[in-house]
Parts: structure tokens; C-alpha cells; sequence
């Protein structure tokens, strides 16, 4: 990584420095990142992402990654001619649509992401909610009464398997489907929930919710009132204020249970900044809105 | 499992220590089964091979699963209105094919295997040979020099994931794609040959290759002539006699190259027969061809 | 185990399969099973008691048999010409008699059934309460005062030998003699005390005590009347109704002294009964009375 | 230990201090005892011996005692009025003989030895060659064709279970009876050959043999000629020079072939000196004869 | 450690055998020790202790050595022309001062006590409280405002390199400095107290503080008043009666703290007697006082 | 480690990201750094080393430092008004030098480093040759007769402490002195040589001499002339056209020692330089002289 001779040498070496107290912090830790939306489509931050996520392992972090993939099965779905349906942002799911989520994501994204880890020296295993019944789910029962199909809502998290991969060493890459615990057909589940969930039984030291905006802003119009840190008790107040909002609302939901459920702290940030995940990290003040 | 006051109790129970010889010979013990075709198909021979996994897997047996789909996969690019073209017995895969068996075997036939373990009460990790570098290969050349595509030849077995899945009590089920070590680009992988290399690797007692046809005949025309056992020096006498010839040369190779590496015994076994893989293994003389 | 060619193959495979659900629900678990009186006299039931233990352990239950001897005890004490003299059920026992307590015990039929044991492919280790100090007990007082000599109360249980076994695979067979705490001297002890006391500190999950009556039944005189299953509460009434009187007192108290220690349920089944060990675990109802 | 004011502390201070070294030399290692004849009888010297195997133990040396036990056996057919009969010093042993001989060995010698190591403090468990395979024997053909029934040849040593017991900290006691592993039927054997051949099997530093003679003597009738060392390579001689004769011929075998077998070390001690085992290893000359 | 043919021999065994009980009771439990003061300049005794040390090493005992080293670090100011002032009985330390107590006690007292055990067969591991962060102190605060410079309080423990040690069948030596944890300076400690806390961390079986005194006595002028036993409860009486007083209170403070910290014992012994460790342990009354 | 808002993240980032296929190599190796001489004394510098071994250790590699200490051992004899003497590059050590030697380096020099790590956030353990054994000495004996005193030629490597350090997370430091086989007096030895033989004996990948000179000089008055990789086989040649000549000699004997010993690569590194071992370690080109 040095040039030979050249004086940013030892820049560069007193960057590695700098990261030192970071590493040291968080060394047998373990911290969760979901990952989706438009982070995933873009190839610039993709590798970038995954980067990040080979180094984090590489320096004693344990880390694991829960993705979505809505893009690529709308395409997918796209291409057999089906129409993606959503109510109130939840896809509404027949079988010959679970099909397509399924093997969407656990056979094209999440091994896609599988074999670019592996292309950057990491060792990942590609796993699903299913996979030695990680997650079991409920049908979801929607307020207004919509059918959504094979919506599921997590009723137990099984995490050995999960462990059982960190301690070989190796990074597990979780899609969001699961098995009903009671039909024992396969579900669709959503993956900041199952990332939060996963992260209260790991005993996680961070939860991360890698998005396409760039955290909770004061005013949704001006990416400069980002809010770098919100305590867990001031969340009621900024919903009242319609400062957490619409989409933002589960997110925060998420991040909330995982803190109640003793994950050290709960990150938003902006995926789409690249190596966004090391920023947050290892810096002071980090790149999107962190609460605790 | 019992009826209440029946005379049929005991006779199940006999059955039971009947079975005790086998599971003392092979306790601990790894063995690999391939499976794949019709097999696949038919839902009650589908559920039987489930449960005999399961039932081996209880019993103190380490169970590999190595599994194909060609059936599914020609549904789902028939699906996309794509035709499967095949030369050679081997599937010409442009990149929009490798796409489809991709997500198809990883995604789709390897998951529901996965979940009917889970129904069963087993617990299962579905991997493909991208995971943690399991198998890598490179473009197949072919002898007529026609360009099949995305068709890799295993260059590289890297067994510790499936090692690290059996000893934590998982039973991994694995799908036959894995990483080009130049390009980087996922293929195909012929699913016999992955499971005669992994055997190898893995030391297994035993690789069974669960087949549509008897085993092997001595005359293909009269099931009655089926060879229940062939010892390895008396190969190439079977094909001169035309004997071994067509479809089953390959799957003859495989096996002879499992039993090279020292794998104790290869099996050919009709899958179409229900708990063909309990009564290969729990009996004296099988039902289809050993090879040892 | 499968007979060539024959349609009667099918249905054994199928009873391997109904007993996968048993044999997961006791996978790890650890089952004490006291062993004694005609169940050990008659060859061909000794045979069938042993294959069951044999295949407990071998589908990865831990299983602990704990026996008694009184009839070979009679038949050596009537060799050298010493009468067997009983008082309220408790052989006498002088330090002649205990000397072929002890060897006939310790030396004899536990080793016959360690050898059995081992003739049947398991490895079996035959231990007394001696052995590094499992059993330690204090001279049992009579209620009239009459002074019955070497036989002991358990005054403590150190398990630790037994998990050793257990932990290395072996199948610990326990005769029931021990040191007494204070005079060193060698006692004594109840079968079928040693086997609840020694099930709760092993955390059993099944206590079995093999008899040579079909179970706890309603009316003494009609083997129809036998009761399935009986809870906890419901002994007092049982006693103040005779249902359970004579001898049966003891062998309940025994049971129950192990459900209040945690062991999951204590079942007092007829050993008369070819392989009613396996009746009793395999099936929905069993074969004797279970208490929970 | 030391008495309070006494100028005598100080000495035994010193003794503790000079036993070091030779703790330190053997500290980890194994030493199996072969354990019989008078040495047996004397209850001082009983106590003394196991004082020492306690000692040993508890100093960190890796301790297993063989033993026989042929006076109690007489002592036993006597009582049930049986004559005991040897040719060429073996038991010719029918069934009831068989019977007798495990009870006492097994039974009575074993466990007492047992019992006498628990009072001690220490923990010993009490084992035969039947227990977990540990020995194998074939029925033993004489060279003048008598029939000596039950006799048996090791013909293989399992020495697991001694391992597992020796890994858990205790002192396994073996009595030497086997099963014949053609007729599976419990078979006597020899005490010496089985502690030389189980020495081997342990990878032991010494095989120490109690006898009721000072060791080797140069002149039978004089106990101040007793050879103290005697090489490997000079034995033949002295078998020449009639100074190794009679019933000491066997016993240097058993040496010689512990020798060739690995181990360091084999001494034929006085078992009638009072802790002739600690003089011995604790000692730089010893007591008896060392053949290395 | 035995003479040919002598009378002694049999002595000398006895004397190991007595020793067995007290082996037995302390075997596998953790001893620390505080050695300093004149104990450690006579040459004689220095090897005693150091055999004591090593000796209950190798019978399985822990043993932890913490030391001081005044004398040393006087000679070496003095050859450096500096002259050593106490205040309170705790020395001024400046930074010279500091250099010289940090070489004298880590470098060359440590040193040559793990260089004595090595001699003697031992394997010891010479650490001070800086190395892994043993202790940490902040900056003493004298009652009536001298400012001593670098003498420290002990505010934190960090015991895993000594638990790290002992695992590994080390014997740790420990030096008294360790890091100030405001300014990262090192500090001189005080060796009672920083082994009264260690004992505490390490849930010691017994602290022992050799020191130049017989232990408590009730009449400080007559070494025959000696008093072997005092119980905690009893301390307050004996400081009212002058019995404790002087330099004996903080001593007499720091074995009251390790008894709070569940230490089961802790002794104030003679180490000018030869032994007196081994005189301690292995006795029923002791050499010194014993509070527990 | 990054600020707020600013371009120069992305920057920072990316030289992580450079990082990782550096980290990805070295991940679980060991690597030994002899570190002596002026790079010692400066503190900017000694900060700057203790951080790269830091940073090493915090991202997975097994760091071994081995250091001298001339300059402090010079400056303390100095201070008690005794000179420095030298005969060929080696300390001529009397009994008052070998004192100091040992204090200065195993108690000042070590300690500082021990707590310079512990102040960066590592956790090192001090140790010296004497400790557990580590290394053996037999007294030099110069090529012209003089008698150097104290100073040692290594004859045993016991790495077993080193390992158990390593194995713990902790980074050994280790100080040049060490026991005499023979008279077990403490002795002097050479760092660069130590650090050889003990790389050799801990398989390290690499083995790093830090030294004040640029590397291997072609031509020794233009650090131009820098000749960055040297094969062994050239080695000799080098040494005819007086390359390698002067001080240089030894370390390049030290280097092929190690290499001959299996260490994968040797570097002669300037550790004037900030960061040498960083720039050596994650740069192709490195800054130094690498032979392999």
C-alpha cells in the first residue's frame, strides 16, 4: 500500500495509527449492518460496503450482515411479467411471488454478496431465515384486514447457527425469509427487524441501518440538520415534533427494541456515502444519527 | 411409534434392534449423497429421502447432501421464455442462464430442502460452492471445442465449512455453483463430481449417488440383471463388455475416483424407490450397485 | 437388516422412520433405568433389556442402568449353606453375607451384564458405589429397632464418575453397594433408591424401574386396570384408596423423591415384557404407569 | 505432619524437600503396579502400598494397578468346598471355578482395593478386562495338550477406559479377567503379562512388578546377593547361568517384552517391605532389581 | 533420596505418607505468598523457601509469590550515592528513586528469585504490576500531607496474566510497581497489600505474609507467648489490648481484607525458620499465627 | 479518527482499505522484531514502534519483540562511576557488570516497554531469558583467548513461555539474558542472535532487525544505494566484493540463520525511520533489505 520512496508513506501509515484506538475498542465485538436499498444496486458502493465489512472481520470485529434485495425481485418479477404490489410498503406475497423473493434473494443476492466477500479475501457464509431455523414466523395480520400473503412476523430467533459460523471465523450473510411455525411454509420477513432481532440474542455492540438518506434531519429539506446523536429517551418528543416520521418511524422502532433488548447503540446511516460503515466506526462523531 | 396393546409393538421393536448393527458400524462415520432427477420430483420419494437423512443424521452419522435441479431449472427458464440447450449432456449457460441456476438451486431447491429437514426435525444449513470458497473451478473446455458458457471443472475443494457444519451437528445440503478462480464470475458445476471430490476431502465412508435407474444392469433391458456389487479392478472389463456404457460412464468415474481418493464404498441407488438410502445402508445386500 | 427383494423391506424402513421423533426428543437427554428381580433371571428378556440399552446409547441417549441381584444373592448364599433371612423386605446382613453381596453384586452379575453389553458391540463400564466414592451411606436404624447390619441409607451422591462415563461415551453399570461414611465398612444399599437419587443428580430426564408387575393398577387382580399415568398430586389419594399399598409404596416414594428433584417423569413398567424399554420411550402411551 | 515445638520438623521438612526431584522426574508420567501374592495378605503392608499408589497419585504420577488375587480365591473354593488345582502353576479353571474367580477377582479383591484407596483419600475405580474391551483374550492352548478350561492369551488390549479414567484424575484397579473373543465367555488370565502388556499399550515409564522375593538374586539362598540392575541385553546369560530360573523366567519375560515395548523401566520389588513402591521411585539405588 | 540398606529408609517413607493428607487437602488450591524482609537476604534460607515453593508447585498446588525487596534497593541507592528516606515507613520515591526500585525489585530481585526456582526445577514467570495491567494505582495520599512521590494505592486488579500463569503450570513471581493510571507513571506498592488483593482476586485458599517476626504474640518480649490461632472477630479486642500495635496493624489489616475477600486463611509467619512454609502447611498447629 | 465534514475521510478510508490485503496475509503469523539502538532512544521514534506493534498485534498478528538496551546499560554504569568495555563488538562482563546489565534490561528497558504498550492499549508481558527456561547459555569462548566474562552463547530454546503468551493475546517482550546450563549464573547474550533462534523456533513468518542504518548499502556512503531484496544464495558473493562487510557480518549470519531455519523472510529495516515496521510490513517494496 506504500509507494517506494514517496513522502505520503508515512500519511498513510499514521492513518492506520489513528484507527488504532477504534480497533481496539471494538475487537471481539460484535455489530450487525443491514444492508439494502440503494446501497446495494450501485457496483461503486457495493464494493465498497463489502470492503469495509472484510477489513471490520479481518481487525478481530465479528460481523454480520442481514440484506434485503426489493429492487432486484421487482425486476425479477418484472421479467416474468408479475406486478409488484405494496400495501401500506409491505409486498403484498402469493406463492408464485414468495417463489421469486426466495430464490432472489437467497440464491442471487445474498450469494452474490457471498462471492464478492470471497473475491476480497473474506471467507462468508450465505445463509436464510430458514437455515437450521434461525427465524420462525406468524402470518403478519395487517391493521386494515389486507391479505399480504406470505408476510411473516418473527416469533423466535434461533442464533446458534450464527454463532456457530462467527466463531469459525466466518462472515454470515442472512437473507430475510423464514419458515411459519405453523403451515412450515416460507415467508417473507423485514430486514430491519430481523437485523435488530438478531442483534439483541448476539448481544451486539452496534446495530447498523445502512440507508439511502442521510440519517434524521431536524428539517426533512436540509441534509446539514442531520441529528449526529438522539438519546433513547428523547425519541416520543421528536415523534410528537413530526421530526421522526413516516418511513423513519419503524427504523427508529427497530433501533429502539434493540437498545431496550441491551445493544450498546443503534446507527442510521447513509449508505450511499462510500465506506460509510468505517466512517461510523472508527471516527468521533460518525456519519449519520446514532442512538443510545 | 407404539399402538396401544397391539402385537405389531413387538415386531417394531425387533425391527429397531435389527437396525443396531448398522448404526454401531457407521456411528460417526461421513457419508455423501448425491441427489438429484426424478427423485426430486415426486413428493412422497422426496419426503422418504428427507427423513432417511434425518434418521442418519440422529443416529450419530455425519450426512452430506449434494444436490442438482435441472428439472426446475428448465421450469423456471421456461418461465422466462428462455429454452434449455444442452450438448453433451451438458447445459450451455450464457449469462442470463447462469443467472436463472443460480437462483434456482441456491435459492430455491436448496432452501426447500432445507426447510423439509427443518419439518422433520433436522437441523440443516443449505450452502452452495461459493460459501467460504467450498469448491472453485475454471472454464470448461470442451472436446469439440463448442463453448458451453458459464460450465466450470472443479480445480480447488476448500472442505472446512462443511467440516465446521457437521461438527457443530448441522447437516450441510449443498448446490453445485461455485467461483471461477480466474474470473471471479459463478458456474455451473457438475453435481456427481462435486460430491465424488467433496467425499474425498471429507475422508467419507460411503458416497451414494441416487440415480432413476436400478443400479447397474447386465443386461439394460432385464432389471432382474442388476449387479449389486462390482470391485473397482473390474471396470474397464464392464466397458469393453459395453456393460457400463452411455450416461452411466460418468457417474461410473466419479465413483471410481471417490474409492481412489479412499472413499471406503460408492453406491449407485435407484432414488425412485422409497428409503432407498436406509435400505442401502441398514442391509446386507442393498438395493442397487456397490462399488468398493 | 433387510431381507433381498422382499416387500417386508418397506415397512421396516418405515418403522425406523416413526422413531425418528423419539429418538430426537432424547437426543443428549439422560435416562436412569433400574434393573432387577425375574426381568434379570429370564435369558432371553436379559437379551432383549440389553439390546435396548445398547440402542439407546447408541442413538445418543445417555443411558445409566443401575441393578440389584437379590435371587443370584439367594442362590450363593445357599451354596455355602447360609439361609437368606428378610425383615420387612431388608435382607439381614451379616459381614459374611455382605462379603457375598458384595462379590456376587459387584463381581458377578454386574460384569455378566457388562459382558452382555459388550457382546452386543456397546462399551460398558461396571462400577458400585465404591467406585470414587459415588455412594456414600450411614447404617440404616429400623423402625422396631431390629438391628438389620450392613445395609445403608444414602447419605450422599458425588455423580462425577458417572459423567466421566457418560462424557466418554460408555455405558456406566451400577451395582449397589457403598462405604459407609463413618466406619469405612461396605453396605448395602436399595436398588431402586440409588436410581432416583442418582437420576436427579444427573438431571435425568426419565427415571425407569424395571418390575416384574405390568404397573400401577386399579385393581391388583385385572391386569386391564392398569393406570397410564398419574400425577404427582394425586398419590395421597391414591394411598389413602389402596390403589397403590404393599411394596409399591416404596417404589412410588422412589419416583416421586425424583419428579420433586427435577428428573421429567418416572415410569414403572414390566420388565417381563420383551424390549419394554423401548415400548415405554418409543411410544405415545407406553407399556407400564408413568408419574409426572 | 509435624509436631509443634519439635526439632524433628525440620527433618521431615527436609525429607519432603529431598522427595523433589524425583516428583519432579516423574511428574505426568505412568507407572502401572502389578499387584498379588503375600503382599496382599499383610494388611500393614496392604496399607502401605496403597498409602504409596495415594501418594504417587496425588504428587501428579499417572498411577494403574493391576492386581491378582489367588489366595482369596482359594480361600472362596474352599468354602463352597472345591478343590483348586494348577498344572505348570496355571488354575485349571471349569465353569464354577470361572464363576468363583471373577466374583472374588472382580468383586471382592477389586472393590476392597478400591474401598482402601477411598479411605485414603484417594479415587480409584475398580475395572476387569471385560469392562469397555479392555482386554481380549483366545482360550490358551498348553504344550502337553491339558485342558485348563477358562485360561486365556490376551490378544488385544483396549486401553481407552484406562486412559479416560486416568484423564479424570482417578486410579483404575484392574482385575484380570477377559472375554474370549471367540466364544464370548469370561476367561482368567495372567496378572503379569496383562499389567506388561497394558504398560506397553500406556506408552509407561515403569512396569513394577511386587513380588514376595527380594528381587533377582545371584545366589538363591543368599538375600544379600540381589542384583540391583540388570541390561536388557544380559538376560539371556543369566538365563544360561540358571540365575534367572523357575517361576522368575515368566515374570523377566513380562519385563523383557514391556522393555521391547517402549517402556523405560520394569522392577521386581519385595512387595513384603513396607512402601517398597515409594523406595523405589523415590530412591537412587531402589529396593529390588530394575531391568531397563 | 533413600540410602541403601539403612534403617532410615522406612522413616523417611513415613514422613511422605503424612504428608499425604495435607497434599490431598490443598491440591489443585491457590496459595499466595508474600516474601520480603530478611527471609530473603540469608542465603540458606532464601533456598528453603524457594524448595518449599517449588515443591508445593509440583504436588498440584498454585502457588503465587509476591516480593518486596527494601534491603536490595537500599544497597543499590547507597552505591549510587543516594540515600533512602522513609516517612511512616514508606519511602520518599523521586523519579531516580523510582528508576532504582523499578530495576532493583523487576530486574534483579524478581530475576534472580525465578532464576533460584529454575535451578531447583521449577518453572516460574517473573512479572511485575505493569505487565498486562496487574494492578493499577493511583498516586498516595498521605494523612498529613507529605508528598511521597511515586508511592501508589492500589485501585485496580487485572488478574488474568497471573490466572494465565498458573494454567499453564508456571509459578508467577511478582514484583511490587505498577502504572499509575492518571499519568501512566510507574509507581512503587506496597507487597502486603498488593498480595492481600491479589489472594482476594485469585480466590486464594491462603495468604501467607512471611515476615522476620515469630507472628502474634501476646507478650512481645517472649517468643514463647506466640499466638496460633485468632479469629476475625477477636481483632478489634486485640488492638484495644496492644497486642496488635506498631507495624503488626497494617499486616494484621491486610490478611482481615483477604479474609473478607473470602480468602479462607490467612498466616503470619517466621521466615527466618527454615521451612516455615512447608512447617505451616503441612501441620496441624503452624509456626506462626494463623486468622481466619 | 476522521473529522467532521471533511473531504479527507474518504482519503483516511481508503488507506484502511489499502490495508487489508496486508492484514489478510499476515493474519495469524508471527513475526519477530529485534529492537535495539538508537531507534530506542528517541522517544518520538520509541512511540511510534510501540504503536506498529500495537496496531500488529490489534489486527491479528503474533508479535514477538526481542530488545537490547546498550546505551541505558552504558549510561547506569556510568552512574555508578563504572566504564564500559568492549573487545570485538562484545561487553567484556564482570560479576558488578552482569548486575547492572541485568537491572537495566530486564527491569528498566523491558518494564518502559512493557509500559509503553500498556499506555497504548496493548497488553505485553516482560520476560527474559531466565523465565521459564527460555533460553540456555554455555559461556562464550572468544576466537583470541580473552576472557569476556559474563557473556553467553545460546544452546536451548525452550519456546513453550513465548507460546503461552502468544496463545493468551499478549505481546511478549523479551530481554538478552539468560541462565548458564552449567553454573547457573545469569549471562549476557546477543539480541539479534536471540531473536534468530527464537523466530526459528516459533515457525515466524518474518523476522525483523531494526537497526540504525538504511539496510544493505552497495555502496555504503550513498543510502541511495539501497539494495531492497537480497536472495540467500547470493549471500556469499555479496560478502567477497565487501558488501556485506564490518557489523553488518553478523546480522546477515543472524538473518540466514533464521531463513535456513524456515522463517519465510529476514528484513534489516532503519528504525530511525517513523513507522519502519508498518511501511516494511504493508508496502511491496518495503524500506529496508528483505532476504529470503
Amino acid at each position: 500500500m506504500f509507494s517506494k520512496g514517496s513522502n505520503i508513506n508515512l500519511d498513510k501509515a499514521n492513518v492506520l495509527i489513528q484507527a488504532l484506538p477504534y480497533i481496539q475498542k471494538f475487537n471481539g465485538k460484535t455489530i450487525v449492518v443491514k444492508y439494502g436499498g440503494n446501497a446495494m444496486i450501485n457496483e461503486d458502493i457495493k464494493n465498497a460496503v463489502i470492503r469495509d465489512i472484510v477489513l471490520l472481520n479481518c481487525v478481530g470485529i465479528k460481523i454480520v450482515m442481514v440484506h434485503g434485495g426489493g429492487p432486484e425481485i421487482n425486476g425479477f418479477l418484472n421479467k416474468i411479467g408479475k406486478e409488484s404490489k405494496f400495501v401500506n410498503g409491505l409486498r403484498v406475497t402469493d406463492e408464485e411471488t414468495m417463489d421469486v423473493v426466495q430464490m432472489v434473494l437467497s440464491g442471487k443476492v445474498n450469494k452474490d454478496l457471498v462471492a464478492l466477500i470471497g473475491r476480497n479475501g473474506g471467507q462468508a457464509i450465505g445463509l436464510c431465515g430458514v437455515d437450521a431455523g434461525l427465524f420462525n414466523v406468524k402470518k403478519h395480520v395487517s391493521n386494515d384486514g389486507v391479505d399480504l400473503g406470505y408476510v411473516g412476523d418473527i416469533t423466535n430467533v434461533n442464533e446458534s447457527v450464527v454463532r456457530n459460523c462467527l466463531d469459525g471465523g466466518y462472515i454470515p450473510i442472512i437473507s430475510t425469509i423464514a419458515l411459519g411455525q405453523e403451515d412450515g411454509k416460507v415467508y417473507n420477513i423485514n430486514a430491519d427487524t430481523a437485523a435488530a432481532e438478531l442483534s439483541v440474542k448476539l448481544n451486539a455492540e452496534k446495530l447498523i441501518l445502512l440507508t439511502d438518506v442521510p440519517g434524521l434531519l431536524r428539517d426533512r429539506n436540509d441534509e446539514n440538520s442531520l441529528i449526529s446523536e438522539v438519546k433513547y429517551k428523547d425519541i416520543p418528543k421528536l415523534i410528537d415534533e413530526k421530526i421522526i416520521s413516516g418511513g423513519m418511524i419503524p427504523k427508529i422502532e427497530c433501533c429502539t427494541n434493540a437498545l431496550k433488548g441491551g445493544v450498546k447503540s443503534a446507527h442510521i446511516i447513509d449508505g450511499r456515502i462510500l465506506h460509510s460503515i468505517l466512517l461510523e466506526i472508527f471516527s468521533q462523531d460518525g456519519v449519520g444519527t446514532m442512538l443510545s
